[in-house]
């Protein structure tokens, strides 16, 4: 009977590939079969920043999940992107998946880590997260001594986003895309525009920084995130 | 007039060697100086972990940092510190500042960062954080979807803490050291005992991973993680 191979579930960082780490790099320049998903077929991101140490003979799964705006992908696309790869697995080949910056820190990879992790052995390699590769592009530190950081996903309801930026000393709000113009109303609601920095597509070349008063909210990427630094 | 030198604040990951970037690989191994901080003069974390990556013929620019259990350090030896640096800023070579985790994550490079970034071309190398890395550890997803994720220094005051953990769906207590027992007092007042992992020294070969009722409160490291995922 063939040994299983195990899942590997990778961080490549926000999106420069020197922000990848030495395990990454080693897993996949070695891997026979590195999964990724692919938005609408199409590109994928986390492979376009791993495509400098991609090896040429591997076999690529792309995983086609269809990304309607931001919302929730079908359940059903990661049942056949997680057999898919299971496939692999059982044939004895190890299997890394791409994930772009840290699988565990609000990744899609959590959604093939819920089908497979029971059955095969899978390791996850952390990543840079773009909250950390933000707060570096800015040069304004992410949070220190005792102050509280918050995570707070720009899908939250106003109310909830208030709430939790009133109470904390520094705040990163993540894949703000279409939820811009909400969550400017909330920060200005607070008198904490002047203390918000937007951060379009961190460290890829397309980066973008600036105020959200300048800020088109017509515009906005899924990637970018607002650092609030309340004190 | 010679050119100053740029400062790097390099961030070198959680522990293991190998969740060091690509790019603080490549800095480090190419830079004249190296810098980080050696508590009570004596060992340094930060270059442990980069040891594999020390270029031989390096001037090392250990930091001497009185650390009183915890305390903030005397802002006297940050500013020794920051001069130290300067000098070879001046005098025209590059500088790379180790620091564990990522330099702008709670991290100590803040304070050389606020006393030269002004006066000197600054550059901040983020990496991979202790909390990602703990999630990555315990196998757990640290936050997904829609959650709000809190980071949380120990240090806190019990009602805050309390508060706080209250409505986060995700936290990272960071810095547990010597206020495990306070902190174990307020998981147990929530009732978030059970759903509570604590990681000491993540990715280095001491790790350990245990519930909070197996751990003896008077020996836990100050590089100690409690981990609480509410939902």
């Amino acid at each position: 009977m063939t040994t299983p191979g195990t899942l590997y579930g990778v961080g490549v960082g926000p999106g420069d590939p020197e922000l990848m780490t030495v395990k990454a790099w080693r897993l996949i320049s070695t891997s026979p079969v590195i999964a990724y998903l692919a938005a609408n077929g199409g590109a994928s991101t986390a492979r376009d920043i791993a495509k400098p140490f991609l090896p040429e003979e591997a076999i690529e799964l792309a995983i086609d999940m269809p990304m309607r705006i931001e919302r929730e992908p079908g359940e059903e696309a990661y049942d056949k992107g997680a057999a898919a790869i299971a496939e692999h697995l059982k044939a004895g080949r190890k299997v890394v998946m791409l994930c772009e910056g840290d699988p565990f820190f609000y990744g899609s990879f959590i959604y093939i880590f819920a089908r497979l992790a029971r059955d095969y052995e899978t390791v996850v390699v952390p990543g840079v997260s773009s909250i950390t590769a933000s707060a570096a592009a800015i040069g304004r530190p992410l949070a220190a001594r005792n102050e509280v950081l918050k995570v707070l996903p720009a899908t939250l309801e106003p109310a909830r986003l208030r709430e939790e930026l009133a109470s904390a000393e520094s705040a990163a709000i993540i894949k703000v895309g279409r939820h811009f113009g909400k969550v400017r109303d909330v920060l200005a609601g607070l008198d904490l525009l002047a203390k918000a920095v937007v951060i379009e597509k961190v460290t890829r070349d397309e980066q973008r920084i600036g105020k959200v008063a300048d800020v088109d909210g017509d515009t906005v990427p899924y990637f970018t995130t607002i650092l609030v630094r309340a004190r």
